[in-house]
């Protein structure tokens, strides 16, 4: 588990993430641009993340919101061509329900496909940021061309950083199997700049693996990642979860390959929690012995979704009480006449409901709300004049956990999710910039 | 509807409205006791409401929560059992995951059983505050002949505020019907004291009515009411809505009864939220055109619970690609392959989405933004020196909501909810009481 103290120390970290697989190379691009919108000078970033050449090994998976961004709409045709020669990100505007959206983001993918010599069905775009307004397309014609010639083969540091809007700090993480290796990179969760959150992660592998095999494998890393973290319970217009493959290296064992898959969406996934808007507590909901895998799923999202509960993690408050009641309020639909005496829940691995009964007194409360504070990513700063709050850090200074446990007894399902605290840095972020 | 510029004016608006049906009896008490958990004194208020005659014509709503409470479990056998002569209600102490919850409750229904000279199963308990505490049964069992001496049959008022915990005012409504009357009172919605909401809500009327009309009758009015409403998609372990005829008057028109128990419970329902914890703006949300009313239900609640759009609304921002968002991430599942250009959304009348696009520009933000102003409840004041908001007004200033329409286009189901914004307030009431 890492620790940093610092960002100096948090940034050589990452470096030492980046290493690129074979076959692949990234560039970026920041330029200024007049925001017809804003009405004043706006910055952007565009990132090419390219392989050497188009892949058949990938796999994508877009939003199902029904309200998609042009990127997602123009992706779903892209993986459905069949091969992959590069990504194009935009921050800064999410293209999302803007008049003629599908067109520019066609149009900067053609640009894009000619500067390397691939087809424009092979160019995966992707954009985050404001919804509603229009790209600045000419302006992305005129600097593509020096994202092109900024790509090199070392590192996937510059992505992490380009496709990053409000995010408090960029997230890489690898693993390598044999002399293959897996490395990704990912950026949302929460509110974003100051409209919609988007969740963007590219994963890049030189593993020679089948486009049917890696689609496979992917899902399944999703499935127990990606799939199982919440910020505040909304889903973007605009989320992309992308492996590609450039197929140069021999894998050993594809289960190690699985687990590498696996290892480094989780990771990534827990860093998109950790950076989440105004979260300060990190908190894993464990649901054992549920009648399936999807009750367990279902309840464990009720208690992390709760308002409740995350308002009493953000206090430091062990409150059992919303902890039973964010339980209890869906249980009925997937449980049916639940006995509660079967019921137990553990917070920091201390059990704090057995028989039907709260056990709680003035000693336990305490040590639990010191087992809180430990698992606090920073203390609550005083708000400034304008009654704003900011988190004091921008670097992660832990990878701890607030674990809570709930074991229902009843038969063999089970599932973790990981979400977070409420916070006023959260309010903040999301609502002060305004009134 | 009512506006108050005082809190003394919406005192006498309250007294008007809480002359009390024939047939029933209110007697409050509020005693100081020794609170075993916190070690200090406080203090508990005990509500009597008494028939003059035990009656037959009664209705009951009981939380669906899988861990009630005490008085839920005893309320749904008293309820069973046929006939009810008393409600009885303390607040402070919710009696949920308490030891010896159920034969606490029991033995305060036993004595205001004998005291009224009614069978100990025509006594209904309600429980309201801190979960997990034990009842002082001794101390209630001593101060019970002092809330039977204080029955008069006047006012509905002193129970309204008798049942209150942090709520900020009293919630009473009222209708006519012929000489026939219903009056009705209501607490809860968000947070309470630090730890668990709860809904209590009592309807007395003395119409004649048979109790399977009056049971078919309330149902339709709660499903339309209470039903509908969302401070924080959290279900309280304790909630109660109940109820009860004197039968003394005859009712001239049963449709014009239901429409009485409607306007009584909606009216109450709109006060729940207007007084939830760190309220601002009350939301009204309206799905039309959905392919049914159980769609249309699910997709104005994912847009009323989604924190993005609550702190939007918070920030008085017209946050246009929040409610899409919010509007699309179930979608799917209710509405498949759902064609975005059939939508039209509109914010105070004004249509800001349709065919496809959003429609918004600089002035049409700044005009939405006063309104959304003008539907504030109250300003937020600068925080205090510990950085904790409160809300500067402790009375409804006025009744104004912020009306959002989501016209699909797609079939004929309908549905209204009403939810809140969220805000540095309610942050303030959940978290900050122990951080």
């Amino acid at each position: 588990m890492n620790e940093f103290s610092s960002q100096a120390g948090h940034r050589a970290w990452l470096v030492s993430q980046s290493q690129l697989p074979q076959g692949f190379r990234v560039g970026t691009r920041k330029f200024a641009f007049d925001s017809v919108e804003l009405k004043k000078a706006s910055s952007m970033t565009l990132t090419v993340i390219a392989l050497n050449e188009p892949t058949e090994a990938f796999s994508c998976l877009f939003t199902t919101n029904s309200f998609p961004g042009a990127p997602i709409l123009v992706g779903r045709e892209v993986a459905a061509s069949g091969k992959i020669g590069a990504i194009l990100v935009n921050n800064k505007i999410s293209n999302v329900c803007a008049p003629d959206g599908v067109e520019d983001c066609r149009a900067t993918c053609d640009s894009l496909a000619e500067l390397l010599e691939f087809q424009s069905t092979e160019i995966l775009p992707g954009s985050t940021g404001v919804i509603g307004w229009k790209l600045p397309v000419p302006e992305i014609l005129e600097q593509l061309p020096a994202a092109v010639a900024d790509l090199q083969a070392t590192s996937i540091l510059p992505a992490a950083e380009g496709i990053m809007t409000t995010d408090l700090y960029p997230k890489v993480r690898s693993q390598n199997v044999g002399d293959a290796r897996v490395v990704g990179i990912a950026k949302g969760a929460g509110m974003i700049e100051p409209n919609l959150a988007t969740m963007l992660v590219y994963l890049l592998t030189d593993a020679i693996i089948a486009k049917d095999e890696l689609d496979a494998m992917f899902r399944t890393a999703v499935r127990s990642s990606f799939n199982r973290i919440t910020i505040d319970s909304d889903q973007s217009t605009s989320d992309i979860a992308a492996v590609l493959s450039s197929g140069t290296v021999a894998v050993p064992d594809m289960d190690r390959f699985q687990s590498a898959l696996n290892q480094v969406c989780q990771d990534l996934a827990l860093d998109l929690v950790r950076n989440g808007e105004g979260v300060k507590h990190v908190v894993q909901i464990a649901v054992r012995e549920a009648p399936d895998s999807e009750a367990a799923h279902r309840l464990a999202k009720d208690v992390a979704n709760s308002p409740l509960v995350q308002t009493a993690i953000c206090g430091n408050d062990p409150n059992i009480g919303r902890l039973l009641m964010a339980l209890g309020k869906n249980m009925e639909s997937v449980c049916p006449e639940y006995d509660v005496s079967n019921c137990q829940v553990r917070i920091g691995g201390r059990i704090v409901f057995e028989n039907g009964a709260c056990i709680v007194n003035g000693e336990v409360e305490s040590q639990l709300s010191e087992y809180l504070k430990s698992a606090a990513l920073y203390e609550t700063q005083a708000p400034d004049a304008e009654g704003k709050f900011h988190p004091p850090v921008n670097w992660p200074t832990h990878e701890r956990l607030v674990e809570i446990e709930i074991i229902l007894g009843v038969g063999d399902g089970s599932a973790i999710v990981w979400g977070s605290d409420r916070t006023h840095e959260y309010i903040t972020e999301n609502a002060d910039y305004r009134s």
